[in-house]
């Protein structure tokens, strides 16, 4: 009787992580179980209105226990003795401060209730100031250190956030030794290694993010970091010079993680990454095959061979680091700030009167409304998706832009804001809401553009996250704006999935992630082609959003 | 016993006809009434897909015998022997074509169902194409005769009309000799004195829409307007060289109508004025203080005197005529082509999930339903207008420009659309209202500056019409974007008003016009002044809404 081998995938989300058990060989899953943030979906050390969020490490911890826990007892009993290894993928750059163990600084007893000692979520951008003044030295050094990362640092990231916390928060200061990525922490804790000059770190979180890069042999010079603000002096020597793929090894489950997640010391942990990158490799990510994770936000991974990227440095994105997705290939990664969030904010707008005028109604009573209110707000987009379908664009002059969460990709900028243009007497809810599904598509076909202009090749698109699966409306559109044909990934969990094929191979059951992925790889469960006279009409369409884009962003968003 | 006497003011809106019964010597509101248009209610012989309404000549005589009556019946039985004069004002340009008789074509048998037949009412736009034609004419040509006329020719303006319906039916064109404007045939009709080349035709009208000034002796030549159709071909001379202020009197009721209106064959008859002037007149207008009719447009009246006028051309306004309002004085005209339908547009697309989400829900039945969506439709804009109003300006980034309607000054364009920028995704409904409220006052601010650019005075500010007594909100704000104050006339008939004061002229009460409105003006109901720190905010943002709307021109709105 052969030995069945199985992997789990941790996904940590914005809000939860979610652990998947699958069979290392077939890919077919067993459980998987989904837990929420406990202190983060109370709301606490957070500013919404400062644009402050930040999460305890405790969130974290707790959830990965609870959720591999419910997972495996959803399983045969057999299976948890079987479970050969783990993979994180997390979002970021979400740092935090740690001591000299690398600890989070939140976890001392002195620090538990102070945000500044907690994880700085990506969404963050409380750093505003220190990513102009990063971009502002970067662009005056001799070695312009954001080179990999699109020419941009933004203030979501790892440096920009740190040096924030430290000029904020003096007694956070002062106990500070050194600084983790939530990718890195996981992987360092279940295996005992976290002292931080040795902890095995991401290459995806410290390419993309902290400016790392071999070429300048690893993080940006103490002269660098000390002249941005003498505050960071040492950190450079108590960080990192090495970065790893996630195809590497970190170690194995201590016994005392083993016995709280109810596993073996047998169980192999990889090396963290970002959940989209993950997420791409979940989604069968081949060569110039843009993967994208589509949600509130977008994110948006390619990988490309050395060959292809060979001095070729592309301006705008998010970065382009060797091995951060697939080891073997650059990896670039880009994004949109805002995609479904965009419908998300359309829908509380025209919610509005529900909120105000029905719900304050007095011809009701409360059980019914709470009920009218529900199914309002249930069948509101669908709805409101059905009529925008519906509508012969040429019938509509709205056109809008995109970026009401500023602009990641292309050319980051955190000070753009949205438009809607060609409003008239006639134009109904269902025009401008096909306007802004519009200007998603018009947004995704300017990152594609860029790559286009940069010379990498993209032979096609395939479409991960909640969007891809549950609005044909929104991805036929993107396939008529980006003339592309759009594969949509069978998996509603490709990160967890992705997480799960490098655990794999960390634990020596494939080589290659690639190997991996063909064994484990789930397909596609839909196809959407461009319609060619939709296509013809949309690169019409699609100039005039950019001078929309142009003319809104020269006029009143060139910064503070 | 001293006899009373006693004036009817008949003001003509877009849907009815209100007739008032005042006190010729006091002022003092005896009665009124209101009738609809009951052809025009039932939606006939309009298209709004293409622009096109019509009004039968039949709706606006039936809707004048049943509102005096109706009026008159509410009267001491005295009354309808003592009154001694009636004025009309009505919308314009509303021109229809006329046989030989003065008599509108719908009324022949052969075109009463036939919408070229009939009145083109002020917001008709079929003549898009003729406008542009007559005004690339008359950029060519030796005189300008655009040049009293805001220097741009508008399709919803008398000769466009005239040329669209000519060209567009033939049976109309063979059988039309001359043509009338609404507030032209009444009078003349109810005195018999209906024969076009003798009809005494409205200085306001002629001179406002139809390209008349006394400079160019009259209508613009006959070589002018065959080059610009043949078809035109001798209306000139069928039509008319003199025109006349509204303190002229046209003649006496007829027996025929003295009959049918239960009045005397003593009631003297005034040349009639388009509404927002009488309503001027109505509001006690004087020179330099600007009245404005605020309702779904706004309709903004001044008059200057002829020292202040002297060699002074304004551009891009709707016309300077002299007594088009009070005689002796230029009287100004200009105009936003949207305000209140702003708002109303707004709560259409607000009310999408009303109508799409709980009318269809099967939760309530019909009759609850109804109800709750009654009470939603009425509370909308007021629960929206105070919140908006709770709205700290400086924290919202929402701008808008107020071109959903096209622009009517300054600077008429028929392809101005409307932009909403600053969107973020914290943007609520009450901010974009308050964007748009802000925007509605912004498109008057740009009328203020046109006219104080051109050197023309501006004291103070008199609001009129339905927004000006029910939004304390909007009024406010925009006392505070003008940095004027702004007083608001009592009466909510100022347009029936200025009609009874140029009734009491014409019937010899008064010999002219500011002695009635003296006498019978009702005064101000209330005063918006501005506040000092708004003003200041305002005058940045003005500079914004001013950026956003030349943008936007420049990329996408420069015509066709």
């Amino acid at each position: 009787m052969s030995t069945k081998k199985y992997v789990i995938g941790l996904d940590y989300g914005s809000d939860s992580c979610r652990a998947l058990i699958v069979d290392a060989v077939t890919g077919e899953e067993q459980a998987s179980s989904v837990k929420y943030y406990p202190r983060w979906m109370k709301g606490l050390y957070c500013q919404p209105t400062a644009n402050q969020y930040r999460q305890h490490p405790k969130d974290y911890t707790e959830v990965m226990e609870a959720s591999i826990k419910e997972a495996l007892s959803k399983c045969d009993a057999s299976v948890a003795a079987n479970v050969v290894g783990i993979s994180f993928d997390t979002t970021g750059s979400t740092p935090v401060l740690t001591d000299a163990n690398g600890t989070p600084l939140a976890l001392l007893p002195e620090f538990e209730e102070n945000p500044n000692a907690m994880f700085v979520l990506w969404k963050d951008h409380t750093a505003l100031k220190e990513a102009d003044e990063i971009n502002a030295l970067a662009a005056q050094w001799e070695i312009d250190y954001t080179a990999f990362e699109g020419g941009i640092y933004s203030s979501e990231w790892f440096w920009a956030k740190v040096l924030h916390v430290l000029r904020s928060d003096e007694k956070v200061r002062n106990a500070a030794y050194s600084v983790v990525e939530h990718c890195d922490w996981l992987p360092a804790l279940i295996t005992g290694e976290t002292k931080p000059e040795t902890m095995k770190r991401s290459r995806c979180a410290a390419g993309h993010k902290a400016m790392w890069s071999e070429s300048w042999n690893g993080l940006p010079s103490e002269a660098f970091l000390t002249t941005l603000d003498p505050l960071l002096t040492g950190y450079r020597d108590r960080l990192f010079q090495e970065t790893f793929a996630s195809d590497t090894r970190v170690g194995y489950l201590t016994e005392e993680w083993a016995k709280r997640l109810g596993l073996t010391t047998n169980v192999a942990v990889g090396v963290g990454a970002f959940d989209c990158h993950m997420g791409a490799v979940g989604a069968e990510i081949v060569p110039n095959t843009w993967v994208r994770v589509i949600g509130t936000s977008t994110c948006d991974i390619m990988i490309a061979s050395y060959e292809d990227m060979k001095d070729k440095l592309i301006p705008g994105i998010c970065g382009q680091v060797d091995g951060s997705v697939v080891p073997g290939y650059i990896g670039l990664e880009a994004g949109q700030s805002a995609f479904g969030d965009i419908y998300a904010w359309f829908k509380r707008v025209l919610a509005w009167p529900l909120e105000a005028l029905v719900e304050t109604s007095t011809l009701l009573d409360d059980a019914t409304k709470q009920k009218l209110m529900d199914e309002a707000l249930d069948r509101l987009i669908p709805v409101l998706s059905e009529q925008a379908a519906a509508i012969n664009p040429e019938e509509s002059t709205v056109l809008a832009t995109d970026w009401m969460n500023g602009r990641r990709t292309p050319d980051a900028s955190q000070w753009v804001q949205g438009s809607i243009t060609g409003l008239n007497l006639g134009t109904t809810a269902p025009m401008i809401f096909r306007a802004l599904v519009e200007a998603t598509a018009f947004g995704s076909r300017a990152i594609a553009d860029r790559y286009k202009e940069q010379g990498v090749r993209m032979d096609s698109v395939i479409g991960i996250g909640g969007i891809s699966l549950k609005s044909p409306f929104v991805m036929q559109t993107m396939a008529n704006v980006l003339n592309k044909p759009i594969k949509v990934a069978k998996s509603d969990q490709a990160c967890a999935f992705g997480a799960s094929m490098f655990a794999a191979v960390v634990a020596g059951v494939y080589t290659r992630v690639e190997d991996a992925q063909k064994a484990m790889g789930q397909g596609f469960a839909m196809e959407y082609v461009p319609q060619p006279d939709q296509v013809a009409y949309y690169e019409g369409v699609y100039q005039r959003y950019l001078t929309l884009g142009k003319i809104t962003e020269e006029a009143f968003y060139k910064g503070e």
